[in-house]
């Protein structure tokens, strides 16, 4: 543990003090059936994260301070959410590798949700002023692959991920170029002056813009009066239940295996919430039934697949799919699952990818809502801890039964 | 002025019962610049009203029961709003000819805004039941010319309009292709049973349906978080106001005349109204100055039109237009407005010609926006008078300084 | 056989003369377990043909000469094309129900493909004269349902289909909706003065407008520039190939069975043409691979399954998808295909399901493409046949080894 | 004149030899009125270069041999175009101020129309190497202002323009970011090993991006089958008329005053030909009469102002559009221009602002259009110099009568 005092309240720390970070430490041990490439060796950088890296633990240690690079600011860290990705640098096989199936190098920081104060930019940064409250985007392009050029940055072939590939958020301070940050001083008039709240709200901001960028970029066809349902209530399917609300869904419908989750959707403006196959009253029932009956025989024009359940899932979707009805795949889920496609063409449906947030004005216009009243990121949030409370962190967050974990820097609370 | 006593509620007047109805007379006289066409002379259906109708007159009179055809529903009409349009058949000019400019034969009953209970079926209809409450799409499309089957029914080549080239609703009965009523039964749950309050609601449904197919057919790049104005507060212009706010608009500016409509924008979800050009604080600067401010810089993403007053409105929307921004011209002026197209090009810009209803499932989201509380059309009425009262009723819309204007029929207040 | 000399041309037959037409017989036997519905029972119109109807068989003989209603045409028919769902009427399984699984009245016309000369025109038709030639778009909507009314006619609730629920076009007199009629005069131009030809290739327009439909209405992202597969080189696959060719498709690369299809496939416009598991050069590789090899790494930006074998295709397809790849169900199967959606979500792709032809200007734009010289139906016509030929001609079309098979009416070769 | 040789092919010259370019000079003269700015003062790049930059001369000189940064390339420049906005350069009022009203600062080398082969490359670039052959995409956004985070590359804040406020490709050698070239290799095939075909094709792409960004970017409704109108064939307009013609316009009406020009339309692709208000026989009909007249009444669902000439053009647009029509605004004019905006809604129709020709996969696109023999640039070309004939060139360019005018960079002719 680490002991120092955090940093004061707007002052950037000079010379060569040193910041507290939560680092993650694990062992290069390839696994004997994976082919390391040269580049691998060479970098420790490895591809399939859950193929090499044995043994991962976490310490709160003293970094060294970071410089801004020209086209980069530092942001002292308020706020940094705790997601299932962090987690599976911390899940370990029978064999003590982590699941973490991306692309890692360690020691690392982790934390990719993230929001703060800049307190220094770099000499070309026009956009960003110290003291400026930030959120972060958590992927950097390359700005420079094919997919880049066209206009595809999450499908982009060179991408470092904050949090990720590059050190992240659950530290003093973060160094990230100023592209990456997404200016937030707007919510601190919706929260009255609240510093301490509008930070939250910033930290809380990506899984809505993961929502925004599937709901409106990735599935252009939405339009209000929608009937919709959403399958999952983690932090994605709740931040899609809040953006179908606002946008002018006429009735939200959700499945989600929980009580916590599901009171939480409750909240955040679903119409009408059912365990997903639970022994409760109504978990019986195939969602494609209910469905049918509270749309009055219309079926979903929109539906999100935010629980990672394909099988249990989308074969529901399928099959309570309204005329132009767009299926949207968020969840990740490595089974395939098997499609009965003709209900696609009998009602004109899609079925939708959706991956990432960035691009296509998905940051600016999450807080541009959260400004005017219209999402709130903030109720998602039940557990809070300092970074040097990481590991407590860490284990409530495993238990996936409630919202949002966060971590305060710098002595808020 | 008729006295017999309105139709009982729930009862379709058997036999050859009389109905009341509100009747428009005016003489048959083409002015003498005015090529008739034989089919002119023939069926007195006028193309330009203006050219051929002087001395218009409304008288409330008895006419007889209508008998649905195989396609039709009788409705027994609760409630009818009048319009703009409505009033050009009476306003005249120095001639006595009137100022309404499209096709129109006399005598016929006036309204299109309308909504009741059907208490009769044709032999095929099967979507209706007596019983249902029902509004009215006054649009009744071909289906068979060219625009009908290219998807384009507000453009039908053979339009036959209810309450222009057909009767309308100012009467006790109205008779329609069932095609044309949506079933509105949904809305008796949002206003609590409130039977009379839901069918207001439907007789004020078809200003939204005018701006939803503007926003949401028309202009389909419109996404949540936008920055919105709308010029002109009349009732599309409020509809558009309501719309934008159900459907994630971050900021709506108004900018209109009026007082009380400013009154009502904001009641509607305007989050700023100035006056038009007005001598009130603000009027003297120009929208463009003050829409800039307002959105720190970045203009507007969307704008409505609903004021039919080109060179104050269009030449200020194209001034303060974000990346991106489409202009919704919705409102109806007979000038040239100049357009300084550069303002397009530099800001990927669009004007959007929009017009009409129908088509698109612009009823039916409407109908589910207001079951689900999204939208409320019933502050918008501000006077109700009955069918016998249909002058009083005509005299105040013509003020154009409140809301609505509904006549009520059968009884009902 | 009939022997009646075919109606000369230019001339409708007056009077209470005959017309010739392949009719179609089957027994009315419904298995013992399907439950017959009150109104199957009283109008003998199943609603799954196959659980009905026995023994089909099928006879040129003479019918009453058809009178237009106000809003229909009558056609003579020149020719009319047999497709799959024809031969379906045919094919029988061991008990001798046909395998026609659609709606199904016997006897009747079949006959969907078709292009003609109006000879009469109702009361109310308007859009066309006598002399007129026209081809044939089956699907007669009600316009009544609300996915008519909501812009989804090829979802209509009470669909009417030419050749199928109604009669059709194998036949020297056809009558239609006058809206169901698309005028091909121009065409004539195309083809010099060959009305001949000018009417084959009205009867071959239909599967270009599925293939029109599917590839331009239903998935919206195509662009200009883009790499294509087509899985299946049958009508609507050749269609698509033509149509992918003539909108700017960079390369087109072909899946088919047949070597006879494949060689049409090249004719049509395909870069590259393989076998789809054949033994030939080429064959024994899966797809996916010639795909990505073929596209430089890049994948397909459009795929079109029309072969119906969606567990040999869509599988290959989701493997070879270029960002944003829009893969397009046209093809119908009844089994399930196990999809790996994370393949979708890595490349913001699209699964879409794709059916009808009617509605969105499908129609009027394949009509000028062919008058334009960008589109040709006519090398798809291997075989022709008298309607005498009737069974001679369907023998042929069973072998789905050709091109299409038409029927020429009326005395045309 | 420099007299140097031209570098050998192939060869990247080594050490501190110097490279020929054409180096405009001009006067730093402020106009008396033109308010300068402290960075303007500072870097002299001036913000409206018609304001300050007096007395423009060329002179073919030597430069110091560029070295790539880590993300650059060195292009060994085979040819490259003069375009319009070049000229501005050399025109001046008279005061002796250029015409040119953008951002400048001299002495610089002009030339955004380029092709050549990758000589080097920066440590860091892996999309290219040595060898490759590559066309220039002028537009070097940068990555971090609101706009190019949104998804308008073309709206970028912070611009620069290879040619304008860069040195650019009159020179032997060009230096520029490796993600601003797009590789041709392609070509080669296309071109049959032509090796100078396929340069020449390349250093004329850029129109076809301009066009095709407006066409299929900003114009998203365009089908094939669709009616054209393209005003004005120059460089853009002749672009236009091909990408319509490979992308499936049925019919494409091209209005032009130089005849040599309208010779081109036609031999791009054009059905009809009209001079735009000449004495010529069809001159003195308006093109609304024309257009109507040859879409059988029809109207032109995509029309193109490429002329800059918007009082002669966009009001003969608005007046013969068809339903749904999109005008699509690419040719500049400082004039405001009297639009009937009634003409829009009526016919749901679109005025649409295009600019620029990055991102969105423009250049891959049209890239793989003319490697597929689908477009291609070089009969556009009608004159060729050496880059020590600058003057020449750009005396036969400001005749604005031909096609495209060339420098032929490297002893290649």
């Amino acid at each position: 543990m680490c002991s120092r005092a955090a940093f004061p309240p707007g002052i950037r720390p000079q010379g060569e003090v040193l910041l507290k970070a939560a680092v993650i430490s694990a062992d290069w041990a390839p696994r004997p059936d994976y082919a390391l490439s040269e580049e691998e060796r060479r970098t420790h950088m490895a591809r399939v994260g859950s193929a090499v890296w044995k043994n991962p633990r976490v310490q709160v240690q003293e970094l060294e301070d970071p410089r801004p690079g020209a086209h980069d600011v530092i942001v002292r860290v308020a706020a940094a959410g705790l997601c299932g990705s962090d987690l599976h640098f911390f899940e370990t096989d029978a064999d003590g590798y982590m699941h973490y199936p991306g692309m890692a190098r360690f020691p690392s920081v982790p934390g990719h949700e993230v929001a703060g104060e800049v307190v220094e930019t770099g000499a070309e940064v026009r956009s960003l002023r110290p003291g400026d409250l930030v959120c972060l985007d958590d992927m950097v392009c390359c700005g420079a692959c094919e997919p880049c050029r066209r206009g595809f940055p999450n499908q982009c072939e060179n991408l470092d991920d904050v949090g990720f590939t590059m050190n992240g958020g659950c530290a003093e301070l973060l160094r990230v170029p100023a592209r990456n940050c997404w200016n937030i001083n707007a919510l601190l008039g919706r929260y009255h002056g609240d510093r301490n709240r509008a930070l939250e709200a910033g930290a809380g901001i990506e899984p809505f813009t993961v929502a925004y960028n599937a709901l409106f970029e990735c599935a252009p066809r939405l339009k209000p009066g929608a009937f919709a349902t959403v399958f999952g209530a983690g932090a994605i399917g709740l931040a899609a239940v809040q953006l179908l609300r606002a946008s002018g869904a006429a009735r939200i419908i959700v499945f989600e295996h929980h009580a916590h989750r599901r009171e939480l959707a409750r909240q955040f403006g679903a119409h009408d919430v059912f365990p997903a196959n639970g022994p409760e009253p109504g978990g019986k029932r195939p969602p494609r039934e209910i469905v049918m009956e509270l749309t009055g025989g219309a079926g979903a024009d929109v539906q999100v697949e935010a629980a990672g359940a394909f099988n249990h899932t989308v074969t529901e979707m399928e099959a309570c799919a309204a005329n132009g009805c767009q299926i949207i795949i968020i969840g990740r889920d490595r089974l395939r699952v098997p499609l009965f496609l003709e209900n696609l063409q009998v009602k004109k449906a899609n079925v939708i990818g959706a991956m990432g947030n960035t691009g296509y004005g998905t940051y600016p216009n999450v807080i541009r809502m959260i400004a005017a009243g219209l999402l709130d990121p903030t109720p998602m949030v039940t557990d809070r801890f300092s970074l040097d409370e990481f590991e407590q962190a860490l284990a409530k967050a495993k238990s996936r039964q409630g919202g949002k974990v966060l971590l305060r820097m710098n002595g808020a609370r």
